[in-house]
């Protein structure tokens, strides 16, 4: 078994850890990264077995070719190795959106989505970036979700969901575009919100006595605005009809919240923390 | 030694375990709560040596009385123990808010700040409500405010910067109006996004859906929104000038990142995202 992933961050890094550790007898990891130090490190630190210097080199020969670079990158990771992708090879990815994958995919193969392509999302992560922080574990135990396209071929899905059930992952299948929507609702206007807040502290006179005096319900409030611009800026732009219309809801809403504070209407802003406690409470033994 | 917990929840909880762990010979615990379930519940769990069943009977004696309650439940507690607070007595507050408290504390006090009250914030928590959730390392390593006025006596501050570090904080001091300021930033404006974000999602129709589908970013996101709507609700009315002012500049900073998406200015956005990134990295070292 030949794999090869195409980006050596924290979940192509993670991911080829992950199958290292169970490795079946036989298994190589090539990989690639347009950052040459990135790839320094995936092969100082074990990630991979192979690094050849070019993505067509890294994905020769591979069974199972893993695009892990930042949504709107994956066009062009696509294009860089479309002539070495073998005719028995599947190709899948990790991308947080998958409407813009499908298209861009679909665009770099002439119109149409080819059978070998398996759009998948991982639901893991990290606030961390880069390939030294990837770790065999992150996947266990959490979701991969996969969104079929017409056309595509069912030896190539059940394959991409071995590989991760062999990673410690549960695969399940889902509409892109749902997908989509339930995604910009729990992770991708989460990250616009975090990212906001904390730039717009960075902003007020008191800064720095403000970061000084924080505790850990910030801590965990902002842990996500540590994560990576240039992933989450892709993420934002590729799913952006979505993104901006839960934003324009969540500031509509707020200054609702706003408009109860200044107009001393206590009793319903109370009913809000209410409901968004007991809604989360209900829900909390789900969260992974 | 006596102490006399008015308010038996996690923090008054929380600061009885800690006392006790480490207790001097002689130390007495009487609690008191206007929910009989928690004053029951401290009992049974070993929290109080003796719950009197009134807070005038509790403070009985007590030689440090520190009233534990949602901030604007203060005055009140405040007056049911005061007929009852010996000459030698100090009492102190755990609020989120101080201004409010030492307006209040004046109110009660025929206008004037008594020099034993001694105001106090320590930054610990969990998202968790009541004495059940109480444990003795909550305080440990975590800093603990006060907010000194003028005429208090330094004796009274003196005891209860010795208490606090007993239970394993390290005690500063703080201007409480730069307190207010800060904290509106730190922790009460966060409370009111994660509760604002979490009750927008239980008004999509997808609700049960994106739930099942949060992964690590969501839970820590939204965690300070499992935190009690009542104690909140009295902070942010308490200091609700600066949390107003504070939401009104969030809300028009989300505004501004909004009109980048939907005019597509991507630099701009993950310039955004940038900063508040590393200024995030930069303090992280010092978020306890």
């Amino acid at each position: 078994m030949k794999l090869a992933v195409i980006g050596l961050g924290l979940i192509g890094g993670s991911l080829a850890r992950a199958l290292r550790v169970g490795r079946s007898a036989g298994l190589v990891v090539t990989g690639f990264d347009t950052d040459p130090k990135q790839v320094r490190l995936a092969v100082d630190l074990g990630v991979v077995d192979q690094a050849p210097g070019s993505a067509q080199a890294a994905v020769q020969g591979a069974d199972i070719i893993v695009i892990a670079v930042p949504v709107l990158h994956t066009a062009d990771a696509l294009k860089s190795i479309l002539p070495a992708i073998g005719t028995t090879a599947v190709v899948t990815d990790v991308g947080s959106t998958k409407q813009s994958v499908l298209e861009d995919v679909a665009k770099v193969c002439g119109g149409k989505l080819p059978p070998w392509f398996v759009a998948g999302h991982p639901i893991a992560g990290t606030e961390k970036s880069g390939v030294a922080n990837a770790f065999a574990e992150l996947f266990h135990g959490h979701r991969v979700i996969l969104t079929p396209h017409a056309g595509q071929s069912a030896d190539a899905r059940d394959r991409v969901r071995k590989m991760w059930e062999a990673a410690g992952a549960r695969v399940v299948e889902m509409d892109a575009a749902r997908h989509d929507q339930i995604f910009a609702a729990t992770s991708h206007l989460p990250h616009v919100l975090a990212y906001g807040f904390v730039d717009m502290l960075t902003r007020l006179p008191e800064q720095d006595q403000i970061f000084r005096n924080a505790g850990g319900g910030f801590r965990d409030f902002t842990r996500i605005a540590s994560s990576s611009p240039q992933m989450w800026h892709d993420i934002v732009r590729a799913n952006r009809a979505t993104v901006s219309e839960l934003l324009a809801r969540q500031i509509s809403d707020l200054s609702e919240m706003l408009a109860m504070i200044r107009s001393e209407r206590w009793d319903e802003l109370k009913a809000r923390f209410e409901r968004a406690r007991a809604a989360r409470e209900r829900h909390l033994s789900q969260i992974e």
